[in-house]
């Protein structure tokens, strides 16, 4: 895996990147004019373009318009404002859906949907792979030499998920590779149960609706089958641009805790990550939440820098009922994706649309024009941002990982679990909030990654283990580390199957512990549960209540940490700690309140020797991107209350210019985001 | 728009008129003798007959077995019975669907419905259409002399929802009728959004399952299509009708609260106005929101009285639990009917039935015979109404106007809106419920109506607003009206475009305030609202809690009348008041408790002068019809405590006969219903 | 009907028979071994094979692999183990559906299922019914005269519910059967209403979507005839395997509060009742609800003894959240249900799955292996149940009888009633726990039954009576019985028509009242419940709660015994008593309270002289299963908490082997369980 640098963008876009989606064919021509004089005011640089604008390119099969792109190309260019192209596949015309009904999505229940949406297409049809190639390669040729194609932005929120004739044919394709023979994927797919048993490939099809519990290995295969069969999509359209366009970087923009593509094997085929976010204003836990997407796009590619490509100004219309984003906040929430590693800073959308399914999604332009709150802190922060241009390109410096890994969500989500209301998104995220509350650095990542550079490492949940996986854990605590692993991991192989020699089969030797069963808790059930005398890992005093799981523990080489209070399994360990080699793996057998799970991660944090990147109230996100040779410090108050940090180090604070001293008190108002840059100790 | 009276029904039918639907095909020949004695005893004079009798009078595909009818009609005749005859289209017979499975609606989703209940029709069937109108002129030109023949009642409630390609047809060609062009369809429904654009009309289809979310404007004119192309079935069969029997009057029945119809475009083309209603007693809203049904209906044809056509003599069985009427309460609400302009109270049905999905519905005869608490009341009332003949045709006189408007309804209740968990018939409601607890009459408008009979003008959350509608509002209050307005108002034109000019576009000179953005607060906060001192609308007591939206608001030429006291709109307007020309617009920017709306609603009255019909303790109902002549004032005691009114004019109370004079206390029992008839003063 | 004694089987398996479900195909050779001396070691004696085996025994049409299961009968015949051998037709192998796609069963709503589960057969498909009799028919002549084969266990679990058109004709033959003339089906089915009326057999079709409501008499039809379809697949394979293994025993596996089938009817089919329960420990009654289901699978054969076929081990994975079986309660649920009358006491499964749908529905060999509490459990288990070998063909003598009726259950939940929150299974629990609560002993019948052995009949809400069932009550209770009738009884016909003459026209001179009308509560009220002084059923303090329903009930000949004392019925009777020729039918007009329901249930079965089974504390639940000369009692504690049993009579306490004389204080532990062996007195 190599991840080059975006030296082309970098030539054209070089600091922090400013923009948005700009929908010029909603508008008439007289408000392009307005558009990019008020672009320039905002210090707009970048604009994503023509993202849906396939039916105004090509109105019917073969009949093309291209004026007004050209004209739009130039306008911009001629006003500063660089181009992320897109290639409009997102959303093809009404003719290709009237022409060729095929190229039309199916849902699983059969039904065919129509146009009048968006991401409407069957992924596996030739004619809409066909002419979306068209389209590409015509906009390329043309566009090739135009000095304002800064990227090309391919496709849009790719979110297909099919179950037509040809997706069926497709995938039995697909598993054809994988399995080669049809015994194969009878043994990997448990087909002896419930007399599945093939005997002829054309009786293999994906996943349509059944009479009882779906097959959990195939519907594992078809969730990767379809995130493969879309980043096909993704890979012919790159391929065919950089036959015409080398050097022009390319990228299609990711989405927040999306189930449907696995990103990280996406990220491979990017030259830049690109995420759209937005964050429910009423979920308290939303900030924390973010901050665990930005960390994974950032580590999706080893750290490179990425482009936060859309977030909303203010409010959204998606939610039953849609806050806004209160003073202040959009652009503490911009500044919050620059201190985890985004180069860019863009919005969907440029000018809020007058009609159609988005006209009450906020954009840098509402509807009320200037005069508007939105459009003066939009006005600012693209001031504002070219204070920092500095910041672009440098790194994050993590010693803490955490797990997050789509197979793993697929699975752990499988029907006929002993808990089916579980939420993957929620546990990691549960998991990353005790990390940011304890204010370090962390990467996101997978057992299959490198793991050496880390000296702590979170395993929330990893329900499915491969072999090498569980050798990578195991490596990992024997050469030193730190691992966290939370209950109901390494259950099943990457086949959904159960890895034996009791639970957990993957991890045994690694926790020093087994477990006897699983004991889910009834919902309205809770057990206290408090630490044991004389452990070395937590605090005497820790005390935690446990929910929804408890596992039936039984220590072998491990010693207990906490124990159950009450219950059947009062007195048996809820969390377990086993030195092996050279570090230590703590086990953790139960569903745990927040503070809790807190205090655990801090406890393992400070046996690791972690230390939090900067001293800072809670509440406080601080965070650190490095050069070669200088560091940013990030400090952001995400509280309703002024903050008081004492610098640690000597510096210059970017937005105000002040030089600090070591000592200096930086007050952070409510929403008061500080960046000192310092040389490199 | 001329409201012809209803001469050939009056000839027939003169004061209040009573009686029920009537299915005699579910009974043998025994049972219509008993039938007819029994509506004797309950001096029922009309009964809806064969609404759904196709099967029963066309067995198959042109074969007709109109002796049980003929029969019926005769014995009816002959018992002083007239008949509101029906043309049976609500339920085509099965041979219809087994021979033309075209004639089959279509769910949305594709499915297509079977026989075994009704309204399975499509609507745009030719087949359909043919036979259902061979059966009607056949009924027509059958009974035209027949003497019992009073109306018709065509078809029953129309209610419909096709989605099959016939449907689809028609829907293009409503469209081509509608927009003539492509490209003005295309701009109208905002096309250059996600890619819509169409470029052969071939492409254009009704809504059909789309992957997102779906295109407003294309939903918004599908649902006109869709009250249209059911007013098309209707207008058929009365032009039938009306060549063969012009001096019958034609009717069919509406629905509370029916979103798909609408109905104001109906009753243009209806003789007289029908509702069937049902309101649940176990809601306690349910008769204010029957009021505000009845002024509706009432005020759909200019005040012409209207027919209660169906409701329940006591449980219904449509509600999860279905509670009885308790005792009293279906002559309250009769009377209630009548209290608001209705000439008939009618019941669905006559005699329950044995078998099928309304056994459980009561009737005015129950399966429990005349041993029953109902059947006594359903006599009683049949004798009472005599005593109120001379109400029949007199008018409501009201100065006050409320909107109801079904193109806002589609539209306001959207998708991707700032507040997606939006009611409108719940809003409307509580805005008509404090003009209710005022104790004031209410016409029920739309913006496109004459406003210039009235004083007072409440717009509640009229997102949609033509140009001319707008122009209408300023009107109003420039000519000296006094408008309220409230929250989420003016935002869009017909085609749910945005009106340019910042919010509320198509209103904001007449409230002299523009919104920066829409503020909505989570389901489980409020903010405290309070007055703000000295100005002239409400008591500086005046305190609210606002829920679930804010505007965030900004005073032009208007006046804050009451402030947020909390939030980041603290010290904002949440209700401002302008003055403009000889009137004035009071606007609304949250919602409101129900008793702080009851205070704004009621300071707005009386600025304007408007006073209660009559005085009368809380819980009364009060209203008033007049003819050239005489009026009669209607009290209707809904609470559960006896309540004292002392009457401020002479006149006769027409239940008991009594002479009553000024002061007079008149004592209503709980549930009481007095009626005095006065000389016009 | 005759119920003549399972030779065959008890000439294999005496005493009560311990195993579970097996299936070697999913796991290699290796551990066949290993499974069959666990087998011995945990005493089992009988395995269920085969059930899901049709895939790997006839991988494709025509071509039979029979090697591997020869394998396996050989081996557990040589560890003493009996094969309950399965026909495979629950889940018919891939091949099927891809060759002959019509064999997929259809759901309501059009959506032809596909493979990848189980279940998915279309009952009506002649291929279907020919492929799987095809491998019945092999199966019986390999193994007609195999040691080990000692019952067939013919499907699984049949739940089909097909609405496909090969179902659709076979409905249609099934109504001419039944009803000869479309006449009769009119009128029968209602279609008077709604205009219905079918001209032509061809226009008569199974219950596809409508628009609106069902017509109920053709739903019921529907759930009788998809009873009936499926029954036909059990007797045409059962006298399939009749024909070649006359004297090998045949039965299915029933479910726990299964609605689709009407297992009265299926019982007569079957040489032996088998049931699968899976009590959700979560649930406080599920213990009681168990019972009744106990109850029920010993009385739909007369009495004769039944088996477990399957219950959990531990945990399961099919509820939201899935709790364990706390320690000894696996142990206590097995002897509750001998306790009840069961022979044999078996599992689903044999050995944890590694992969699948049920890999996390726990087995008697858990994926822990040996090293695991249940394990150990199952093995005690195994040794402990040969010391009870005496109790097997013991029977059960009941004197009180309750009603659970299919057919009933399928009209009383029909749609568009007065309370259509309405389940049955939960009324008929809560009057069974009221009977379980008092310790009695209780048969499970319909009014169709001999009722003559009852002193006590419990009739929970029978909406439904046939005139002979109506006849029957009246019968019992004049000839001395005492019958306890709750309301919405006798409404209705076998036809879901209203039975004329007043509410409940089926039993008002059975209770000497009649019902005015049915007042259901919303859902939030409730009314008190009193005693009347001086009434000779209940103690003077009875009181109850009300909830969800009231009928306004008169008397005639009965006297009331208990009133309201609030609301519109206040003083009016909620409990009436009404003495009938010899008897008592006490008739209960409202929903009460657990507590009041067993009052005024034990004031019932006093009068009738009915005691308990053996005096014991609450929780303690008290069974007798007698031979022509001995009785076993058995008392198992349910509660948390020791309990103490004085001893009423002399024998062995068959667990310990200790001897127990009269007035010998047992002391049961939680869920400890004692069964005493005594003389027949």
């Amino acid at each position: 895996m190599s991840h080059p640098p975006m030296n082309t963008f970098r030539d054209r876009l070089s600091g922090i990147v400013y923009g948005g989606d700009y929908n010029p064919e909603q508008w008439p021509r007289s408000v392009w004019h307005e558009d990019v004089e008020l672009m320039r005011a905002a210090n707009v640089r970048l604009v994503s373009l023509g993202i849906f604008s396939w039916s105004a390119l090509e109105p019917a099969d073969g009949t093309f318009e291209f004026g007004w792109l050209d004209e739009i190309m130039d306008l911009l260019w001629s006003n500063g404002v660089a181009v992320n192209l897109a290639t409009p596949n997102a959303s093809p015309p009404p003719w290709l859906a009237e022409d060729f009904p095929e190229t039309l999505m199916v849902e699983r229940n059969g039904v065919r949907v129509g146009v009048g949406s968006r991401g409407h297409f069957c992924p596996s049809s030739e004619v809409y792979r066909d002419r979306s190639r068209r389209m590409a390669r015509m906009l390329a040729e043309r566009y090739r030499d135009h000095p304002a194609l800064a990227m090309w932005h391919i496709g849009n929120e790719y979110h297909s998920h099919c179950f037509c004739d040809l997706c069926d044919d497709r995938f039995r394709r697909w598993l054809q590779d994988k399995y080669q023979s049809l015994e194969e994927l009878n043994r990997r797919w448990g087909t002896s149960m419930w007399s599945q048993r093939y005997s002829d490939w054309a009786q293999v099809h994906l996943p349509k609706p059944v009479r009882g519990w779906v097959n959990p290995a195939r519907e594992l295969d078809f969730a990767r089958f379809n995130s493969d069969i879309q980043l096909e999509l993704f890979t012919r359209e790159r391929d065919l641009l950089k036959s015409i366009t080398p050097h022009v970087p390319t990228t299609t923009n990711f989405m927040q805790f999306f189930r449907l593509n696995d990103y990280r094997r996406w990220a491979e085929e990017l030259d830049v990550v690109a995420l759209d976010i937005y964050p429910n204003p009423a979920d308290p836990a939303g900030l924390a939440k973010a901050a665990l997407q930005y960390d994974l796009m950032r580590s999706l590619r080893a750290g490179q820098p990425w482009m936060l490509m859309e977030q909303a100004a203010g409010a959204v219309s998606q939610w039953p009922i849609n806050l806004v984003k209160q003073p202040g906040r959009m652009r503490l929430g911009s500044y919050q994706a620059v201190a985890h590693g985004a180069d860019a800073v863009m919005f969907f959308q440029w000018r809020a649309s007058r009609f159609g399914q988005e006209k009450f999604h906020s954009a840098m332009l509402p509807h009320g024009g200037q005069n508007t709150r939105t459009w003066q802190e939009v006005l600012a922060l693209g001031d504002e941002l070219t204070r920092i241009a500095d910041v672009a390109t440098a790194r994050t410096h993590a010693e803490v990982a955490i797990v997050w890994d789509w197979e793993n969500w697929w699975a752990v989500e499988g029907c006929a679990h002993p808990d089916n209301t579980y939420n993957y998104a929620d546990v990691v995220s549960s998991h990353h909030q005790a990390l940011w509350n304890a204010q370090v650095a962390v990467d996101v990542v997978t057992l299959s990654a490198d793991l050496s550079p880390y000296r702590v490492l979170i395993v929330p949940n990893q329900y499915m283990m491969s072999e090498a996986q569980q050798a990578a854990v195991r490596r990992f605590v024997e050469n030193g580390g730190h691992a966290l692993i939370s209950y109901f991991s390494g259950i099943v192989d990457q086949d959904d199957q159960i890895i034996p020699n009791g639970y957990p089969g993957g991890l045994r030797e690694v926790i020093g512990a087994h477990i006897r069963e699983f004991s889910p808790l009834a919902p309205e059930d809770s057990v206290a549960v408090r630490a044991v005398a004389e452990q070395s890992l937590v605090d005497d005093a820790f005390a935690a209540t446990a929910t929804r799981w408890q596992d039936d523990l039984i220590t072998e080489s491990a010693r207990a940490v906490a124990v159950y209070t009450a219950g059947e399994l009062a007195g048996q360990p809820a969390v377990v700690d086993n030195a092996l080699g050279a570090g230590h793996a703590v086990y953790l057998g139960a569903r745990l309140d927040q503070p809790a799970l807190d205090s655990l991660i801090r406890a393992v944090l400070d046996r690791a020797g972690i230390r939090p990147v900067h001293a800072a109230p809670a509440g406080v996100e601080v965070t650190e991107r490095r050069t070669a040779d200088r560091r940013f410090l990030f400090l952001l108050n995400h509280g309703q209350d002024k903050a008081t940090v004492r610098l640690d180090r000597r510096g210059v604070e970017l937005l105000t210019g002040q030089v600090v001293d070591v000592g200096h008190e930086l007050v952070l108002e409510p929403a008061g985001v500080v960046i000192v840059k310092s040389p490199l100790a």
